[in-house]
């Protein structure tokens, strides 16, 4: 491709994004497609001579996008919310033009210093407590892929602090051990499997009927754990958990960490972000009192995937888990220690420039237009939760303090409910107007409704609302 | 940002981003920044208006680039090469476009799809044996974030097939033991610490003269431990060590790992990319006989960063290693095991759809104009050799079968020897026209002419030389 051709080709693409962003609306949010369709019609080998540019584009438009699961569709209500931007789109395209790596400071010293800029102004946006600041004197955030490796390297970062460094060396974790509720994010466990620290080690602690979690019983295990000898090294709690959005109390949960020094993580992933709006920094409650937490603006806030940001309150740990220099990599900026090398705060070396994103959202959007959508779309919620709540048919199954609503059909008995659920779930996804997931909340299965896309109108969520109405009538006698 | 809005800047963007890759040889390849010059010229606080995209751009012309490391200048000869190229840029800004999450088949299954078909292509077009193949009855390939997160997930496959899975839940590597040489990169390093095995359970195969591993060293290790009951289970060979470029003899490595059923990984991130050109594929050499494989088309190809591809002839201990299915995340075609969910076979949940780049690169351009840049570079690194040999003020320091070339001057002392590489670097940089790295190579400081970025001609190689060549003469006298 010359020089030439890319600039047309990169206007036409540029345009194509924008119609289809303007018309996804009109796709199915769920495709109708079995496994193994889209390859399919696809040439198995490479071509052996190049091919147009057009051809390229006609095959992603007839054979990839009818094939994808569309993210931006006003009707997903699906996982979560993956919002992308215009800004963010650009931010993205020009982290790929520029093509640097920003694995040290010294690989790119402006791709470092403007990441470390862009975490400090959105630690300022959510109103975040100083001691995560990167010019506190412990603390410090960083761009992450990915809330799973957040996640992670909260947890190696505590474990290093609890073994003073040894577990670098000997690996010996056979004395940890560490908590979540049932309703933590499956990423915990798979963390617990990489960090070889085994799920046999990770503590499932109660939650209470809001699903969030029972300080009381954290207490009782820590204290179980320590005297049988063990140590316990690291709570993970959750700020909007993944199933029901639940909230577990973070000052009473600090309580028990700081008494008994246990590290304190808070995956706030999708969540988080609500903070920007100052109605809903209740969300922040009791994080001068955590050790580490993340937030992911690819969720609500419309950088697209990815963008984790971590914090934490104590970069040495974490830097002592994963910092390594051989000569390779060595330079005269970060052996001063007047530079900061994100890769030693992250699980893989190289990195893309992703502040970009960032930079290009705050400055030319700014977050005001974030926080009227997640104020709007917290009211439709708060409307709809009233629509399901005077609808016999339907139980609301969980609380929703921000923008999931989690609904189950009533039945005689708990299988029947269940049925009725899973059925409708399965009827609205159909219609290819609308997609939801379904989760499993103590038993019962629930339908989520998560209202978090950012082409999402009202309309779109009463229009979802009468189809599973109508649905439910249709399915109600007969669930199978 | 408008609709309208985006489509004029998106094709601004797009136009600067032509301007900027066809002046970058003007730039410093090494900006003249000391730490903290990039931050202070930027707001400290986030802006509270939102600013024209004007703004932002052309701080990013005067601020931000300046302060880069130009990954894609013609004098860049330092690290490894991040070559970026138009159809891939073109492929992460459509990625971004669509913003959709490629974590399970479910959640996208034209971008799962679209990734299978990719590895395989790739798979042919590297000449990569069957065993690999997706639609092999064992193997299969996915892209990685980088080649740090594929030693990873190699590891813990290995893990999981040697404790038969066990480990996921009693986190047991207190037996444990792997294999790498002093050369392989600190990824391998950084992976037994993120898992929570431990350095101490790394053992240092010796190097030969080539700086290539000793298979009869890793045998004798390998013998050493089995007699004092441990279990050696993971051996990391690399094809192109970061340092020099040195190829661990796989064939005889995989004799030893065979018989004594130890999983054998290879790291060939940098340099497994040769075999595009069928005159290098000797560095597929014994691939046919190892567990798992990995290399970067985010170096050395064009497919600008991230982008690893990873492939295993078990993806059982893959899967098993890494799989959790919690309801949130449960789909009818995963679960008839019809699709994959590449989830779980990485470290990260969320996934961008990185398939994109290589399509559309593979598509347009193909690989011919990469397999000429490969032969040419090859080339040129010869010809360097050729001068540098025949220079009595330096030694080659190690093997250059590819595209870097290991260097050092020569001196009374090694001491005096070390101090004249080091003086000559620096010098070198300082100019800000040439960019190289040290190494060290067994006690010798080095200097690596990595002959990798795609802008580079012959002219560049050749303008480098006569640098260093100047350099030394005046630096000759007086090394401090
Ligand atoms: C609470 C919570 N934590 C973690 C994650 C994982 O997010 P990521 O894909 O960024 O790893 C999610 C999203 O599914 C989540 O809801
Ligand atoms: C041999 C080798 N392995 C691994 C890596 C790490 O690459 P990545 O940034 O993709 O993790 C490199 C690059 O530095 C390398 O040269």
């Amino acid at each position: 491709m010359t020089p030439d051709d890319f600039r047309r080709h990169g206007h036409e693409m540029v345009d194509w994004i924008a119609d289809f962003l303007d018309g996804v609306g009109s796709e199915r949010v769920f495709p109708d497609v079995s496994p193994g369709d889209v390859r399919s019609q696809l040439p198995e080998h490479p071509p052996t001579e190049p091919e147009s540019f057009d051809a390229v584009m006609a095959d992603l438009e007839h054979i990839i996008v009818p094939g994808l699961t569309q993210w931006q569709h006003p009707g997903f209500f699906a996982w979560f919310p993956s919002n992308t931007s215009y800004p963010s789109i650009l931010g993205e395209l020009m982290a790929a033009g520029l093509g640097i790596n920003a694995m040290a400071w010294a690989t790119s010293p402006a791709a470092t210093e403007l990441e470390t800029l862009m975490v400090d102004w959105m630690h300022e946006l959510l109103g975040l407590p100083a001691r995560f600041h990167s010019q506190s004197e412990h603390g410090g955030g960083v761009i992450q892929g990915s809330a799973s490796e957040a996640t992670l390297v909260a947890m190696l970062a505590a474990r290093w602090k609890v073994t003073n460094g040894d577990v670098n060396a000997d690996g010996d974790t056979t004395r940890l051990v560490g908590y979540a509720t049932s309703q933590a994010h499956s990423s915990i466990e798979k963390g617990f499997r990489i960090a070889g620290i085994g799920t046999d080690h990770l503590r499932v602690v109660e939650h209470d009927d809001s699903f969030a979690m029972r300080p009381e019983s954290l207490r009782e295990l820590i204290a179980a754990d320590r005297a049988a000898g063990l140590t316990p090294f690291f709570v993970c709690a959750t700020n909007g958990t993944t199933s029901s959005m639940a909230f577990d109390p973070i000052e009473q949960i600090a309580d028990v960490c700081e008494r008994d020094e246990v590290w304190l993580h808070v995956d706030a992933a999708m969540s988080g972000i609500a903070a920007l709006e100052p109605e809903y920094r209740w969300v922040n409650d009791g994080l001068d009192r955590v050790d580490s937490y993340s937030t992911n603006p690819h969720k609500w806030m419309g950088i697209n995937f990815d963008c984790n940001l971590f914090w934490t309150a104590d970069r040495a740990s974490l830097i002592g888990a994963l910092s390594i220099l051989p000569p390779y990599l060595q330079s005269a900026a970060a052996e001063a220690g007047a530079a900061i090398d994100y890769r030693d705060w992250q699980v893989p070396l190289g990195r893309r420039f992703r502040a970009l994103k960032l930079w290009f959202a705050l400055r030319t959007d700014g977050v005001e237009p974030t926080k009227q959508m997640i104020r709007r779309q917290v009211g439709w919620t708060q409307q709809l939760a009233a629509l399901v709540g005077a609808d016999d048919r339907f139980d609301i199954v969980a609380p929703h303090p921000l923008n999931l609503l989690c609904i189950a059909r009533r039945g005689a008995t708990i299988d029947e409910s269940n049925a009725l659920t899973d059925a409708l779930i399965d009827a609205a996804n159909a219609t290819g107007t609308v997609l939801f997931t379904r989760t499993v909340l103590d038993g019962r299965s629930t339908l989520r409704v998560s209202i978090g896309a950012s082409a999402t109108t009202f309309d779109d969520v009463a229009d979802a609302w009468q189809l599973l109405s109508e649905l439910a009538n249709s399915a109600s006698s007969t669930p199978d």
